[in-house]
């Protein structure tokens, strides 16, 4: 059965998830699906107009500490950006239209690094097409495409779709009607395709 | 290294923990200490008036099927209680009475029992005596003893402690310096005390 992990660029958490998450999905053997989304939107319809993280720092200070040690221990480089959360828009536009090319995987996690070990504004287009030419893509074109209606319809339909499936946050797994939340939980969710 | 376990008896993710907690230190071995919280007012000081489990409604039917899988794989009735979330005052401060005493991990487990499994009210003095009852001890003296002064200041000196060690929900595990937070950390949390 198919995985899907649904994960937003901004999405702390979703960094080593994302990190890990084709190489996990192959050793489990399933199939995984990557789908990006809009946290803000759904944060916005529950009354939060910035990361929980922010609103409640005890919440945000367990978080970064948290994060500190996951990535210690995958061997990833975490570097807390400078604006926190970042905006994701553009670059989940260009990952809703990727959707069924091969390079959207490797530039979803090119895109976290950017953002939590290189100190980058994926917001900035020049960052965005710097890694879509190291991928040997148009970069110019693309860009242009993630501006156009078809592509802010494909990512404003993929977030209605997240809302449906009952997704709150992120990274989250679904495995046919099962939901699972948090990075800690994509072995359960993997498990769960098994059964 | 000792790991401190902070649950709350309201707490839905402490009830799994509270009831493999004990099992999984001593498999672990590492030495669990057991402190009894509130959250009521953490939450509160964050502008919750509730269980974020309720303000947030995704969250919650989240949770709750959650909390079904993980009980259905622990061999753990689990009954939604039909007020949730529950008053835990009472229990925990018969609880922090029972630092140092031999019978307290099991009063805790067995009022989590009443409230997860049994559908029964868990603020009730009835319910309380007799589980306090059932392990042969001397309920009329223990209920009236968690009713005095002494008890309510060592349980709201061991909420100032939660929150001096940045405890935000529950369960959290302290280990040092180091805090994990789920039913879902507790064993990164014996390996952080065996490192």
């Amino acid at each position: 059965m198919k995985v899907e992990f649904w994960y937003e660029f901004a999405s702390t958490y979703s960094y080593p998830a994302a990190m890990r998450a084709a190489r996990e999905a192959g050793a489990a053997g399933v199939e995984l699906v990557w789908r990006p989304f809009l946290l803000g939107p759904i944060f916005g319809a529950q009354g939060w107009n910035d990361s929980p993280f922010n609103i409640y720092p005890a919440k945000g200070r367990y978080m970064w500490r948290d994060m500190a040690r996951i990535c210690e221990a995958e061997g990833l480089t975490l570097e807390k950006p400078a604006i926190f959360p970042q905006n994701g828009l553009r670059a989940a536009r260009l990952a809703v239209l990727g959707t069924d090319e091969d390079w959207m995987p490797e530039f979803s996690r090119r895109v976290y690094l950017a953002n939590f070990a290189e100190g980058k504004d994926i917001s900035d287009r020049a960052v965005l097409s710097a890694i879509l030419t190291s991928l040997d893509l148009d970069a110019a074109s693309l860009v242009e495409a993630a501006n156009e209606q078809a592509a802010k319809d494909k990512l404003r339909a993929q977030n209605e779709e997240a809302v449906a499936k009952g997704i709150f946050g992120a990274p989250s797994f679904i495995v046919g009607d099962e939901l699972f939340w948090g990075n800690d939980r994509m072995e359960e969710a993997f498990a769960w395709a098994k059964r």
